[in-house]
Formats: structure tokens, sequence, C-alpha cells
């Protein structure tokens, strides 16, 4: 059997409804004609450059409409897109760029200083999109087709095992994940989806490919300003916002006693669990929230709770989207209802594998099953309830924070002789990163030098919020840290200086 | 890469939605929960005699709930149901059930005596749904996932070359026209879609597949009866009928000054070019048509006008669905705009083949491409026009009629030495079949004795509607039958004794 092949998205979009708006933002709104002729431009400016198929390229910039472009023009390339947050450090930004295997990086104009900077360091070759756009444009061969089984996007993530990791999706891949959101969610001409997630993050890209594949327009905002939301929502007609628990809370409080217009339909709800106030709030002001479960790995939601059930299901991620299976798994072995156990799904929006980790994508895909390392369980009417986020996983304002990562670079200090890292619960960000340091006999550590220490190699983000010393870390039989015992200690202020 | 899997659809959709309403009738209405057991019950029943994955077994029903739960018991055994038109004469089943292999014919309880007929000629044992449901249900392991290049059915239709061929239609098939037709269409949970086209044709076994696949419920009509259909729309919360001309048209006499209420989304008309007044007179009653292109190879409907083209683009069939592409061909050559060729199409939905027709399959398609026989252009904005069905096919009140299949029955008469036959322009049918005849010398071949030997070998509707005895039949230089002349001599009533 050939591999299976599409119309290219943005070209078939482009034909079927030339005329229907795209893409929309403060400063301008384009049809899908428009942006097919954009990405186009952008795609053989990119190919004049040398840049060709199966090549990668890293994109670094924050959501925008030169940023769209780019990501469309990949397609016209085969060129696979390595899509970086603009809040790591160069450190973390060089880790990724060298990992991926990118022959270039291009990125904001704004991002010029770190573009050079990456380039010094790396040597691979950077271009800011105004340099992009005074580059040549020779007329090139576009793939007219897309192969579904091909790399589209590699996004990082720590993932399992606290190192990051590139994560391939493919055509096919962000394909499913649309279509069964739009089986799950269904579609109508009046939908408008606003991104203001950033589109180097799964919850953001997923938007711009319902966009091209459904034909809908999206609002594109730079961040998240309750205020622009709001408006967007009261009067440009938008129909649904993705939004993580602390976008939610900001947009609830903002509310107040107005109420949204009929046509919005709801609120997907993604990035880690919602606190139960915060849904019966929504549910009080009449907006539907769709809470969900998913992850890079996933092409983002895999699992989702219909509005029906938001409140009779409190607490629940709901159930996996149509063509996606669910199992909670201990000892290997499927758990009973109401059992805690491994998360493990499988479905055609997961992910073939992380880019050069033969052996992490072994013990973590088995037969098209992904072991996602977050806990849980499926009560007797299907319904998941996420237990705990993969080892230990830090969800702050959206962001995954690993533990393990934070724990890597901090161990790279000289005075450091253990560490150990959890999160602590937050009133605006849901959670922040801690940390416990034990240290190197003989050496005199401060907060100071580590925090001086983490500038360089994490964003800010996920360095630690708060700091202690302490003289040894809680660790079981086989010298495994017991991170959940370090959160008691948190809480009871037990061995902590 | 292994094959791709997907949940059992009908068990998925009753795990997601059990109380969602799947199927109503005059005299019942079931959930998918319910529609679960109840074909869960059937493939065990199935199963008890001996079928098992593979096996290809006929069902000769007209749309009923048991037919429903039929299709969907195949699913749990793996089993390739062969769905026979109820129309067919003894001889045109036999050959079918036949050359599909079948293993097994199951059909209503009305047609018992057809059934034990079939099974004489054939050897193939038989049941009736009543029988079967007096038989053994033995618990068996029901395959939990489709695997999504396995067959699911065969539809017989003449095709390209006139005689009957099994279409066969994948899981992955029926999948993609059920999802394209969804990103084209939207889809709403107040969607409930009537299905009056009888089920084992595609037109109506793909509103079936819709209703696992959305959540969504079907009203299943044994029969189109203009009076029901209008009660459904008007007061059972219908919002889609799938229609040919012919229901149109009645439906929209009927409708009268009357308007159907704002749920109602539209009708998709299939089976053959709408005439304008028809598109204007519905057009004048507010009531959206999605006029179509679209064969049993290609799961239904591969090219669609949305309503807000149907007049500014009359007579078009629209432009393809998203994953499907299209082509005019000349001489092996894309045609330009507005030129005149061979209709050529490519998607998901396209059917693999022809069972053991292995020749055909060769000449049909082609790296992919479906070759459709029909004739068409694409004007400069993509929109195509239908100019004439395949191989002068008749489409009589929806069904395919192949003028080259009744010739080849009348050729075995023995009195016929030469027969040509051709579409008639009919008020109410849209066409019917008219046969020419030479009469090999020296025999005297009355209009009875034809129609007599016509009787047992041609399902009503593919009997001549006229006959004529002539002395020669218009050929080309290489002696090929003019079908077009033979039309015009109808019109001109030329050469017509």
């Amino acid at each position: 059997m050939s591999e299976q092949t599409m119309p290219n998205w943005l070209d078939q979009r482009a034909f079927l409804t030339p005329e229907r708006t795209a893409l929309v933002t403060d400063e301008e709104s384009l049809t899908f004609a428009e942006l097919q002729h954009r990405a186009k431009d952008r795609a053989s400016r990119l190919s004049t450059l040398g840049i060709h198929k199966g090549d990668h390229i890293a994109v670094y910039a924050k959501s925008s409409v030169e940023m769209v472009q780019i990501v469309h023009a990949l397609s016209y390339l085969g060129v696979v897109g390595v899509l970086l947050n603009t809040r790591l450090t160069i450190d973390e930004l060089v880790f990724q760029v060298t990992d991926a295997g990118c022959v270039y990086v291009v990125g904001e104009d704004g991002f010029k200083d770190t573009l050079h900077e990456l380039t010094q360091k790396t040597d691979i070759p950077s271009l800011s999109f105004g340099e992009l756009m005074s580059s040549e444009a020779r007329s090139v061969d576009f793939l007219k087709e897309v192969t579904m089984e091909d790399p589209y996007t590699i996004l990082y993530t720590s993932g399992t095992t606290g190192s990051p990791k590139g994560v391939l999706l493919s055509y096919s891949n962000h394909w499913w994940s649309a279509v069964s959101s739009a089986l799950n969610l269904g579609i109508t001409e009046k939908d408008q989806w606003l991104a203001a997630l950033p589109l180097f993050h799964v919850g953001g890209l997923s938007i711009l490919m319902k966009s091209v594949i459904y034909g809908m327009p999206v609002h594109l905002h730079t961040s998240f300003d309750v205020e622009k939301v709001h408006d967007a929502i009261m009067n440009k007609g938008v129909t649904t916002v993705s939004v993580v628990t602390v976008m939610l809370d900001g947009l609830m409080d903002r509310l107040g006693t107005e109420r949204y217009p009929d046509e919005f339909r709801g609120m997907l709800l993604g990035g880690g669990p919602a606190p139960e106030p915060l849904l019966y709030k929504a549910k009080e002001k009449s907006v539907p929230v769709f809470q969900s479960y998913g992850m890079t790995e996933t092409s983002s939601q895999i699992v989702t709770l219909s509005p029906d059930y938001a409140l009779n299901k409190i607490g629940s991620a709901g159930k996996p989207l149509f063509p996606a299976q669910l199992s909670i798994e201990v000892d290997g072995k499927r758990a009973a209802s109401d059992e805690i156990g491994e998360i493990v799904v499988k479905g055609p929006m997961v992910t073939k594998g992380y880019y050069r980790r033969p052996e992490t994508n072994e013990d973590t895909i088995q037969k098209e099953w992904l072991r996602t390392g977050d806990l849980g369980y499926v009560d007797e009417d299907g319904f998941l309830y996420v237990v705990d986020r993969r080892k230990d996983l830090i969800i702050s304002g959206g962001e995954n924070i690993y533990p393990a990562e934070i724990e890597g670079v901090l161990s790279g200090m000289d005075q450091v002789k253990e560490v150990g890292v959890v999160g602590k619960e937050d009133q605006k960000w849901g959670s922040v990163p801690v940390a416990f340091i034990v240290r190197r006999e003989g050496t005199s550590l401060t907060k100071e030098d580590v925090l001086t220490f983490c500038n360089d190699r994490l964003a800010s983000y996920k360095q630690p919020k708060e700091l202690y010393f302490v003289d040894h870390l809680p660790r079981n039989a086989t010298n495994k840290l017991l991170r959940r015992e370090l959160a008691n200690w948190l809480k009871q202020r037990r061995n902590v200086q």
C-alpha cells in the first residue's frame, strides 16, 4: 500500500473557501487566499536559502501572523518545524536546536540578539523574519500534497523522564487531532476560535490546524490579556477559547455579572485539573467548560469532558475522543474501575515517538499505546480522573515544569550534594517549583548563588520560587527520592531551615 | 508500520454517548446502548452459525432496524456484508451472491421464498432474520477494534463497463466519507438525518455510518413516502435528508407555501444532476440544497456544492471534499478550464477496487486515481460540471441503470441480432431505458416476447419502458454503437417503427 497523502491543507482550504477569514489580529485580518499567498512567498524564500524537504528548522517567535505564515510555509517544502518556547534561556535553546538537528533558525525581529547568540554558539545560521523578507524569493516547486506520516512539527517537552525531548508530530497526528475534536465538539460555520496560548505549545498550534482543516477563523493574541479576550468574546464573534486554569479564572472574574453572547460555545480547558470552585463559578455564569486531558505527545486533548457532565462528573477529564482509547494499568495489567494506575492511551493523534530517543520510545510507546506516566483512574461509567501528573509534573500557568529537569540543572553546581524539587500550590499560577538542597560538606552555598546559577540555565518560570537547605532528602529503601514526602515537609515546614 | 485500527465504532459510540438516540422508526426508537446490545446479540448468533472473520455474507432486506443491527453485527465479527438490492430478479441475485463468494444469505422474513430459491439455485445456505433470532446465541469473542483497511461492505454496481461488479468499501472508506462530509457540512448536536434511500445503496448506507461516527440519530424510512418525510421534517426534528431529484421534487410540491422549521439544515441531493427549475423552486421556498456528485466507488458524495453557490453556480456539483481531489482528463492529460473530459477522482473515500476484477481495477484505478468514466468539466473557479454520466448511464428515480447490462441480457435471446439501449427523459423518474432491437433474419420477435424474457432477468426498473424494432443500429467506423445517435433517433422518431 502506498503512503496516504492529502492535498496540501492550505492550498485545499484556499481553493475551497478562498474568501473565508483565516486569521484575525489587532492589526489585520487575512482570508485563506491571502494566507496561502503569503505562506507560499515565505516558502519560496526559505527554499532559496537552501532549505529543503526533510530539513529541520527552528522557529523562534511569539504568536504572530508571520509565525502562522511560516508554519504553513513549511508544509509547502516538507520541512519540519521545531517550535521553540520563547521563554527558554539561551542554554536551553542551544540544546534544543542542536538536539533537533536544525539547519536554520528563523525568528521574530525582536529576538535578533538571541538569534545571533544562538548562531554563535551552535554555528547554525539564523535569520529574522524581516531579514527573510529581504532575502530572495525564487520560484520553486511546492509540494502539492502532504504525506500524512511525514513529521510536520517537533515540540520539546520533558515528558516522563525529565530531560527535554523533541516530540515528533506528523501531519496525520495533527489531522486526527483536529478531526477528533470536531467529532466531539461539533463544527458550525459560525465557529471562531481564539488562540491566546502560544503557538509553540501544542494547545495553541492545534488551533491553527483546526483553522485550516475546518476553514475556521482564528483570533490570534500574542499573549493572554484578560481584557482583550473578554472583548473578543463579547464583541468580535469568538465562539471558543482554549484556556488553562489561570486564564479561565481571570475571565470569570472579568465577566462578573455579565453574560457571554448566546453564540459563545465554550472554553476548552487544558493544562491541568481545574479546581472545583472555578467550575462552579463558570456554571453559575452559564459558561460551558470542556475539561480535557492531553499532552504534547497526544497533539493536545485526547480525553475531553462534555459540559453536560461538567458538574456531575466534577474533577473528571472525561472520555477519550472517538478514535482514541484509554486504559489504566497497574503492573502491566488493566486496572479495575476506580483503581489508580498509570494512564495509557492509544489513537491516531498519538506521536510515533521522540526525535532520536530510541530507548525512551521503546519504553514509552508499546504496541501503539503511550505510557503517559500520569496517574489516574476510570470510574464505572468510563470517565477518567487524573490523580497526579507524570513524575510530579508541576503545571504553572499552563507551562509544564519537570522537577527532574530542575534537579538536573542544580546538580550541576559543585556545592550541591543532593537536590529535590516539588511543586507548591500557588493562588495565581496553580503551582510553582520549590527546591530542597543538601549542601556538599565544607561548602557555603547561598540562595543567591543558586538563583544566579539558574538564571542562565532555566527559563524564569522554571526557576525555584523558594529554596530550602536541608540535612538530608527523604528517600525510600532503593534510595529513590520521595517527592511526595518533600511536599509534606513543605506543608508542615518540617526539616526546613 | 502496523495497520491502523480504531475501537469498534458502535462500541465506542455506545461508550461515549450511550443514551443518545441512534435510530428512529415508526415503531421504535433505539439508543446507541440498545443498538449495541442488539447488534452484539445478532453477531453472536451469526458466529454460532459458523460465520467467521473474513467471510462474506449477503444481506437481503429493505431498510429496517433489523437490517441496521445486522450491518453493525458484521463489524463485531470482521465479516463483510454484501448488501443486495431488493429489486433485483432471482437471476441477478444468484449472480451477485455467487460472484461475491457469500457463505450465507440472511434476509428479511417477507423474503423467505426468495431466500429459499436462492439457496436452491446456489447451495448457499440462507436464513431469515426471524429464523436467525430463534437460532442459538453462544457467547463469542467480539472484535474490539476495526482494522481500517479491512473491507466492510460490498455493493454491486455496473460501474463503467456495464456488467455488475462488487465495490469493496473498507472501514477506512466509510470513515473518511463520514468525516469529510462533516468537515464540509458541519456537525451539531441537533442534527438528525433522514434515510429514505435504501441502505443497500451507498447513499443510504453512508447515513448509517455518519450516525455511529457522529453520534447522530437517524430516522429510518423503509421507502420514500413524501407525506412521511414532510412530517418528519416539520414535526420530528429532522435536520437533513438525503434525496434524489424525484424525491426533492415531490417534497417541494408537498411543501407548497409552508416553510420548514429554522432548524432544518438542508437536502443532500445525489444521484444525478438536478433540473434548474427545481433548484429555483427550492430556493424560493428557502430550502438549502447541497448538490453533490458521487458514486458507490467513492462511498457516496466526493464533490459537493454548498448552498451559497446553489444558484450562481447552477448545474454545478461543486468542489471536492477536503481530503479529495478532482481532475478532468483528456487523452491522459489534465484538461484546461472549461474543457470537457473524463472525471478522475482521488481520496481516502475511494474504493481500493472491485472484488475479483483485477483487470477492471487496473484499468479503472491508476495511482490511486479513479477513472469514473463520467464526462465533465471544471470552470475557472474550480467548480465541477457533470456533462454526462459514465457510459450513457441511465439514472431512473435514483437507481443506476447501465445500457450495456440490458443489452447484454437482450442479446441472450436467439431472435435478437443487435440491440442498443438508451435513456429517455421521463417526467417522473428523470430517465427510463428504451431498447432498439434488430431482429435476426427469419425470426418474428414481438415486444411481448422481449418483455417476458426480461421479467426473469432484469429488475423491473431496468426493463425497457419502450421497445423499437429497427433495420440497423447507428455505429461508427470501428463498429462501436453510437448511443447518442440512438437518442437522436428517439427524439426525431427517425428509423423507428
